[in-house]
């Protein structure tokens, strides 16, 4: 009995003094972002002055010179760049596309997919077969496909909530569409941009050949919602229409880029390592100020937010700016392989790679323990309207670096308006609120000061206190 | 013993059964909202076909005729219009502003606030006096006052989580700026714009001289956020500067509008009635898209979508369109009063007036057994990310409903970026976005449903049943 009351009183102080405190540390680091934060400030120059940071670019460059200064003046412990080799693919002119219909003369905004083919010099014309999904060409077979355009027009599901689980449903047709339509013979594949507006901006982002030899390699590309719904139309009007698109992209030798990181060493336990981070490079069409400057600038703000808010590691805390996301995760990949290399002991990483909008909370991939010991945080996110603690993907960037030990978490802010922009010409800084990305880089830091404090596992185990 | 487990096997069944037909009625709805809304559409023609529809314009009348017929496509039992006399103000000419610093010439973007008189035919021009907030006037009193314009600097609260908040804790300095100043000899006031943002769009917004003879009024008017700033940089400087503007906007006799009424009536308690709506008119800057076009075309859909989902109500649910929220609130009183007249029992009304953007849940006011019933729905809302359900605020048009015997209800969307549009005009189509939209209206479907379904008191009285 007196043992059980006090360690119900131990239980009962502890709580207290921990939450007070808590809450007070997360009101701090909400105040510093909101009325002190850079992370606003950052991704002006990273989206206007820089722009578009396709791996193996000069932005991309551009963008590694520039993030690794902005660190060094933040006072960091250790600033450096991980060397990592990385592709070079290359748009090349402006593509072009057009479809005659009735006699009208049908100009079609396109985009090639990243890791494309080019079309032959003077462009490619032939008639179009549409279908709903790749998997609708085995039974179409050879006869009706050879020597066609294969016209992928399969829509974002619009009835569901999370618009990640309707690009989930449609990524593959981008990625796999031409390796698959070639083997029936195709000449080319266009996909319907995997946007959740109708609109005229087509979407690019990567496909792969698969194993496909060289000599068989069609070119694909992205068309908009908006010419997707006008094809399909005439299609049913005239399904002997052709269609007609010049790309001029090319994949040259691999490149050498970095990996951006920067370090607050614990004062506690300097060899468990806390990783938070987002993809330096992004799609070339627009300035990727969502996918994933913002998460880059969130990140850099997370050790800064820390400092400013007087708060001192006891784990040390990298900031990883990860190179070639979009069409390699050789920035990923290597940072896993060199912690791994190095015996480095990594507990958390955090990744921000869905936008920059107001953020809704995390989603987790871990142990049970390590959620049942999270979901205890949800009340200190409340005020700030955090509320969706789930299980699920956390980031590609951060992926390679799983195992048993460690728990990987990415940033959800609200998804709506993200396949808007997308891979896209409209993926622009004036599409980033202010506020919302500043609301995102403290709740990412108010996140990692919980973890760095108590860890992801249980520190207070009932039973050893009980025994 | 019996009866308690044959209480307990009802409650279980009733919960289990409940349960799964409200989960499939909000999966219905939703879906419904997301692939087959007119929310959007409505919102298309209201904000750029009609435009901006400040009351007593011609505009809030095309928006009172082009609500009602559309209401009446829908096969509703009663579309009728309520009428209701209301203010006419107008703006006149564009207003015009500028300052003279260090001989440079700094145009200012301004605009007058509503209910303000003109200055004088070729402007005013006078030394600027500013303040931090109106309460200050009293320290500086008319010696420091007297013939100046005083110039009200209070930004929004960055900190504050909900933007509301922010704002109202500065919209006072709008509303009754110009009455105090005016008590010291002020010859006119500019306010800083209730604006999140720091952009180059003053925000216009209403504001009353109170019991001011009307010889005494001075012009009041918002300057933008960066002309703001400007201007109190410049008074560093210089604070014998000059500052001019010119309005010429002016105050005519109260005219007939109305507002626009449709009902679905109740099979079951026919003389019991829910009301949801938000308010026709809208400020005059922009087209009214955020405020209130969005809540206008929810609340429509709301009836709509109960029809589609093949939901038949018990009670009678009325859309109420609400005519001169902005200026006067004269359609929100009278409407109340002509129900209260009529005796006509009013069990729920919920408002969409806080703009277009993703529904994070309501705010309730009501009694605590209300509260205590609603949150039970909880759970019901979450697939759809709905989690905010908080005591609060409801509405300024249901507001004069309120009475012991009615819960009220405001649908709370994100309110990070409404104050970047909130009477401004920025405040367009464009900002608005379809999916967002179209999560509000299903949002409040659903709430409207269960109210309609279980009322707002609790059903199933546990002690009741014991006895």
């Amino acid at each position: 009995m007196k043992t059980s009351l006090s360690f119900i009183l131990i239980l009962f102080s502890y709580s207290f003094c921990v939450a007070q405190t808590d809450e007070a540390a997360l009101k701090t680091i909400y105040k510093q972002s909101l009325t002190n934060g850079k992370s606003y400030q950052w991704l002006g120059y990273l989206s206007n002055t820089i722009g578009g940071r396709l791996s193996g670019s000069t932005n991309a460059e551009l963008a590694v010179q520039y993030t690794k200064k902005e660190l060094e003046k933040l006072g960091l412990d250790k600033v450096w760049l991980q060397p990592v080799m990385v592709p070079k693919w290359v748009r090349g002119e402006k593509e072009m596309a057009y479809f005659v219909s009735n006699n009208e003369f049908n100009k079609v905004n396109i985009c090639a997919l990243g890791g494309s083919v080019a079309t032959p010099e003077n462009g490619l014309k032939a008639k179009v077969i549409e279908v709903g999904s790749y998997e609708d060409l085995k039974d179409l077979g050879e006869a009706k496909i050879k020597g066609k355009i294969v016209f992928i027009n399969r829509a974002l599901q619009p009835d569901l909530i999370n618009t990640f689980e309707a690009y989930g449903g449609c990524s593959v047709e981008r990625y796999r569409g031409a390796a698959e339509a070639a083997k029936y013979g195709a000449v080319g594949t266009i996909v319907r941009s995997l946007s959740s507006r109708q609109d005229d901006y087509p979407h690019t982002g990567s496909m792969s050949y698969g194993d496909l030899p060289i000599e068989k390699r069609i070119p694909s590309a992205a068309i908009s919602t908006n010419d997707a719904v006008k094809l399909s139309e005439a299609l049913k009007q005239n399904k002997d229409l052709e269609f007609f698109f010049e790309m001029s992209c090319q994949q040259f030798d691999d490149v050498q880029s970095y990996n951006v990181i920067g370090e607050i060493t614990g004062n506690e336990f300097p060899n468990e390592y806390i990783v938070v981070g987002g993809h330096l490079d992004s799609w070339d069409l627009g300035d990727g100020a969502h996918d994933d400057g913002a998460g880059v600038v969130q990140s850099m703000d997370v050790l800064r937010l820390l400092k400013e808010s007087g708060i001192k590691p006891k784990r040390s805390i990298r900031v990883v700016l990860f190179m070639n996301e979009e069409n390699g995760l050789r920035g990923g990949r290597k940072y896993a392989e060199v912690a791994k290399a190095k015996g480095e002991k990594h507990v958390f990483a955090l990744e921000s790679d869905s936008g920059g909008f107001t953020p809704r909370g995390f989603s987790f991939d871990g142990s049970e323990l390590m959620l049942q010991k999270i979901d205890a945080w949800r009340p200190l996110f409340k005020p700030y309207l955090i509320h969706y603690f789930e299980k699920g993907y956390s980031g590609a960037d951060i992926g390679p670096l799983k195992d048993d030990g460690i728990l990987l978490a990415g940033l959800r802010p609200d998804s709506q308006r993200y396949f808007d922009h997308h891979h896209a010409a409209n993926d622009t800084f004036e599409h980033v609120n202010k506020r919302e990305l500043e609301l995102g880089a403290a709740t990412m830091t108010a996140l990692v000061y919980l973890v760095d404090k108590y860890g992801v596992e249980t520190t207070l185990k009932m039973k050893e206190i009980k025994d």
